[in-house]
């Protein structure tokens, strides 16, 4: 078998990610996510590729207007949280639609097998998602997603890597089926590119409640709540019983896990002495005034994405003016990809 | 549940058929299907829309050359018989790369169960073919080939009615799904029009050896076979041994059911005849004779299709120009249609 690998050492690095289009986002999606998504525009500028995953969406989403609120306010979201679009590409996958053909072409190389051993699909199913076709096919048309940008570097969390396998699967079977010399001595380059994956290293975000936030244990953390809002559900945030003026317990406590993802070592070597001593600066220290804390560290990081975020609710123009923009340089590298793939097959 | 069809009794018939391009097209082809199709431009002049699958092809065909040699093949004998571009549309399936799109949005509303329960997939695999994804998907992209031109009217064979019952289903599932008022009062228009099918009276077209003419079995005769290659396939029409000059059969008689296809009851009546006295106009009549008539006549009914063939085969870009001007009317409307879809479902 021919080296089915269109990857080259020297090739530069395309990265992919896709983003769930999901309503209010959290804290949770912003340190297990946005803000890892956001640094990688600077180490490979110019070839991030994000896509706002809005067909993946209708496998559990079917309802046009909050699915098109949800695009708009994830879209808002990056933006809002420092994506650059002269450094990445914010667009909807829908905008490309090449990724559905891709995704027909796969199926034709792809055992119903592999799809089969999907754990998420499994997984989905276990929780009671209608058991859909589209959902069976999410991997192929996953594996669509990262091919058709020739992407080399998919970051993803753990539950992930199995889609990343598919679609290198996919990828070797497709230029081992249709990119094979017909005669001696031709060389036939292979169309797909074997895209790798990087496991990101994110930090666990704990829910009000200690759990892993997300939004189905209704433990969030809004990412953009500031007054009221903010002290409501910082309030929440569940601590034991020790009365006010007692040593507290850092390790363990929701409130402070949450803050160790907004201080650094000195800030929090601090706080742990506010814990052990009850107190600051000579008065009582408690919970309420930990939450207090973490209320203004909250509010202060993301000040300055919220105001970003409410001039550009103001002026959805511009939001949609990014997310086409960046779909007509996106498309542009998936119709050469696509053009190739069906030259390969023997379409048009 | 609201009525789910977007059929109304007044709307013109929109006629749609699927030709797969395989190779060598025999008289069980001409008899089973182009007859009949080339008829029906007459009866629904610029609402037939034909188009040569060859995304489907690739569940079984993965050989460039060959797929690209089959297409060419299959369009010219089409327009050889008397299709005519200007009545009924022919064009390239993956010319109209939006039905992939709607495959995608259909799969979304359809349960595993019902492909799943889908009778081709089961025998395509009982019969050896690899269980692919595509072979899976197979009636959701055929549904999608009949939903995205808002046909209503599908010639099938009998055989082929469960799939069009999988595009009615898919329908109805989509238009329910997405399709529903969110306000009393408001009226929404199903986008989707619920096709219905029509079992196409088709005569049954033995092979050389009796049973049907298939490419499978080895037992076709070409539709364009002229000269010695005709005289060669018409010989190996299996026959008794009869001795030259006795009575012979007609009823069971190879020779005699594919001469049913090409002679009046007059002519058949006198067939009949000489079959039965075993002689013609004095002089003996065997089984030789009857396939030199058989031959006489396959010759002379295919002679101006053939030499329109010729013609075509020396003018490959009038071949082309005929298939994408009919992908061009055709993507128009499936724009339309997908447009519309997309819409519903919360997609720009």
């Amino acid at each position: 078998m021919a080296n089915a690998d269109a990857n080259a050492d020297t090739r530069p690095q395309r990265v992919l990610s896709g983003i769930q289009p999901s309503g209010q986002i959290h804290l949770g999606n912003y340190f297990g996510a946005i803000q890892q998504q956001v640094a990688l525009q600077d180490d490979f500028p110019g070839e991030c590729f994000y896509f706002i995953a809005d067909y993946h969406a209708l496998t559990t989403l079917q309802d046009a207007d909050a699915l098109r609120a949800n695009v708009f306010d994830v879209a808002v979201t990056y933006l809002a949280c420092g994506l650059d679009p002269d450094k990445a590409l914010l667009f909807r996958q829908s905008d490309v639609p090449e990724v559905t053909e891709l995704t027909w072409l796969l199926s034709t190389v792809t055992n119903m097998g592999l799809l089969q051993r999907g754990v998420s699909f499994k997984d989905k199913a276990a929780a009671g998602i209608n058991r859909s076709v589209g959902l069976f096919l999410y991997p192929a048309l996953m594996a669509s997603d990262i091919l058709i940008y020739n992407s080399t570097l998919v970051p993803v969390g753990k539950d992930q890597i199995q889609h990343i396998e598919m679609a290198q699967d996919m990828a070797t079977h497709f230029n081992t089926t249709f990119c094979q010399p017909k005669k001696k001595g031709e060389v036939v380059e292979p169309v797909l590119v074997r895209p790798d994956y990087r496991l990101s290293k994110t930090p666990y975000v704990p829910g009000t409640d200690g759990r892993k936030m997300s939004k189905s244990y209704g433990n969030t953390i809004p990412l953009f709540a500031s007054g009221k809002q903010l002290k409501k559900a910082v309030g929440q945030v569940v601590t034991d019983s020790t009365p006010l003026g007692e040593p507290l317990q850092a390790e363990g406590n929701n409130v402070y896990a949450i803050l160790e993802l907004f201080c650094d070592e000195a800030e929090l070597e601090q706080i742990r002495g506010w814990y052990a001593a009850g107190a600051r600066d000579g008065e009582a220290f408690g919970y309420g005034h930990a939450k207090q804390l973490l209320a203004h560290k909250i509010d202060a990081h993301f000040a300055d994405a919220r105001a970003r975020r409410e001039h550009l609710l103001a002026n959805p123009d511009e939001v949609e003016a990014v997310l086409q923009r960046s779909a007509e340089r996106a498309r542009a590298v998936a119709r050469e990809t696509i053009d190739k793939c069906k030259r390969a097959c023997g379409l048009r």
